[in-house]
């Protein structure tokens, strides 16, 4: 068979199984799901025995350590994915709710009711926890997924679908609810991202090559998530020692995610008493600053920040430093630079904050609270599939509810349309 | 300048003013409305004379009498139009919404909040009715939007365009936020789809053809409705008078849209005594049945069904009729042939109507009321710009809701993630 012609099938027989999950009670659902979780725990010699071929042929390729150390599978990384699964049987299923309900003049009920999106394309990465997680989430979600993972964790990726497919059949589901892409060609994606008669809905999580190149050349709509460029704007008014905690948690908790802070915009007036205070703090936490001139003029010590600055995700200990002469060069600059992902204010002013809320267009906004809280779990999602940088369906993280639509449901006892 | 680098201007020009748009008060927006609607109702001479020449090229190319009558506006047409903004005006503003909120164990208070989707394109055929409904709709929701119909339309729309901007800059906003492709070539469309980085979603309404060119050329979200196949189910419990009310209306009333019947599906319990009276009814209404072979026995002189009617889209005056031996296998042929948009049930059972609805995945599933209610004005939107027959971000009839995003705000003091 050609590769087209496998794909094809792969996603021929993920729409087929998506009909009957659409059904599937949410009580079979946790039965499967816990049944995946024992699974996990039963096989984890054999999953560490698969994993470690993908290991020794990343050694061989000379992978670098850190990318070794993503794709290694130990027993704290299945206690992880154990605990996953489970807490996402818990959560309450989104299938068949009503989200809103009306009368029209002529009496029919109308109701908005969650269904599941149906068929959704996975393609990602390396780690392999990601296979287990993702599947997890479609499935509570009443959807198929087709997971396409980095060829560098392909003999762990099989290993974890065909643990997730036994569980599927013994719990008396579709073993076609979960599928791997079983080709490492690059192309294999090429072909996936072209059947859009079958697939709902793809989500590509990587660098931004990756979700470029699925963008490019996808007919199937993606919920994308391109970078992260975070603002903090400390206000005129702000308390000088909250904005100085939030602004090192921001920057500094783990400065490696899309949810850190990139760049600081400090209104001038309290310029001359925070910076310094917070340039002693940064220094202690080993973050670098670069400052424009106004800032330079007040910091002694730190570098010029050029062009290249603004715009920069450094996922480092590095920040980009502003002074600004006020809130609207503030929100201009986010406007200008930004990413649509993360913008915070710090400020003591409730009508400058609302104003901020209201014009900063980005998938959080917030005041007095640190950007490390654009996250699923953090916000209260429960669990997260991704964080969208788009606005279409879903902004921001996404959890289970972002992963169903809404169809009509309407009640009547003989309407016609006049 | 080349054309890719007009068609960027463009969509530079419609992003920069969607900024603004955002933070527009409903008083405006109101404002602008009105001002669309009057100068509609003073240029209604010069409006006509641009259509002219419209409907001069159209009959030179000898475009067919169905079209150029879509193409026409009259008097009433531009009335129409002018009712059709006021009555966007008066709809609730979806812009600043909290659709949700709720508390965090931290203290944090996290809310959902409406606002604009950005940049609309909209792509579509002849009638430039949908040049003035599209904008108002867009600007209510306080998205900026491309507008880029048909090319026999191009002299209405640029005048109507016109229009439109003159009375943004009478109100004080921006001209950029409506804006017409100045250009007749497709190939304009095609740069069009390629402007991601300034176009949020494009809707594109016409037929099949003109909807996967736009599918297949697209880097931008594309919200899509490819055709209606709509069935009707009548069980075997079904009250025979209030089926065959339901089912006429539902093929008869309007049999070119996409809401219209287009397959029947009847209980084998209750053909014998529902078809011969249906088929009465039909051919009162000049509909023509075609039956399976179960139908054919039932009902003599009809013309016999095959395999191509069942996906068939009529959009006339035809319905194709089956007996089936369950529900089960109606909902089966639905699944097969079905296209998502609109299916119902006519039932007494409601335990199996509460199925139906269960299994069914389209758009709009109805109990005992007509397929012709699957339409924003109807389902209580108030208006809608399309129907979308994907599930991602809208499913079935768009209102304002739909041109709309959410984004999370958060509101702390002082919370840093641990």
């Amino acid at each position: 068979m050609s590769m087209e012609s496998t794909i094809k099938e792969i996603a021929v027989r993920a729409k087929s199984a998506s009909r009957k999950m659409t059904v599937v009670s949410t009580e079979q659902k946790s039965r499967m799901l816990h049944a995946i979780a024992h699974k996990l725990a039963e096989y984890q010699a054999r999953i560490q025995q698969e994993n470690l071929k993908d290991l020794e042929a990343a050694t061989a390729k000379g992978l670098s350590a850190a990318m070794i150390d993503r794709l290694r599978v130990n027993d704290a990384t299945v206690q992880s994915m154990v605990k996953g699964i489970k807490d996402v049987a818990e959560l309450p299923d989104p299938v068949g709710q009503i989200t809103r309900q009306w009368k029209r003049p002529n009496g029919l009920d109308v109701a908005k009711m969650r269904i599941p999106l149906g068929v959704i394309a996975m393609i990602y990465e390396s780690r392999p926890n990601v296979t287990v997680d993702a599947a997890a989430l479609c499935l509570k979600a009443g959807n198929c997924v087709i997971l396409r993972g980095g060829s560098e964790a392909f003999h762990s990726n099989m290993m974890l679908a065909d643990i997730i497919q036994e569980a599927l059949a013994e719990t008396g589901l579709e073993k076609d609810a979960v599928q791997v892409i079983p080709i490492q060609e690059r192309e294999a994606v090429t072909h996936l991202l072209k059947q859009e008669e079958f697939i709902d809905l793809v989500i590509p999580r990587g660098g931004e090559s990756l979700i470029r190149f699925v963008v490019q050349h996808s007919t199937i709509p993606v919920l994308k998530h391109y970078k992260g460029v975070c603002h903090a704007y400390i206000d005129k008014s702000a308390d000088i020692e909250l904005a100085i905690n939030i602004c090192l948690n921001s920057k500094a908790q783990r400065p490696g995610v899309c949810n850190a802070l990139e760049t600081m915009l400090v209104h001038e007036n309290i310029a001359p008493e925070f910076l310094p205070a917070m340039a002693q703090k940064f220094s202690g936490a080993n973050v670098e600053l670069r400052g424009c001139d106004a800032t330079l003029a007040i910091l002694g010590g730190i570098a010029p920040a050029d062009e290249s600055d603004w715009p920069a995700e450094y996922l480092d200990l590095v920040l980009a430093v502003k002074t600004v002469k006020s809130m609207t060069e503030a929100m201009e600059h986010i406007a200008k630079y930004g990413s649509d992902h993360t913008d915070i204010i710090i400020t003591a002013d409730s009508e400058r904050a609302d104003r901020f809320i209201k014009t900063v267009s980005s998938s959080m906004v917030a005041v007095n609270a640190s950007t490390r809280f654009n996250d699923g779990g953090e916000l209260g999602l429960g669990a997260e599939i991704g964080i969208s940088t788009s606005k279409l369906h879903a902004f921001g993280p996404m959890g289970l509810e972002e992963l169903t639509s809404t169809k009509f449901v309407v009640r009547g006892n003989g309407q016609i349309r006049l």
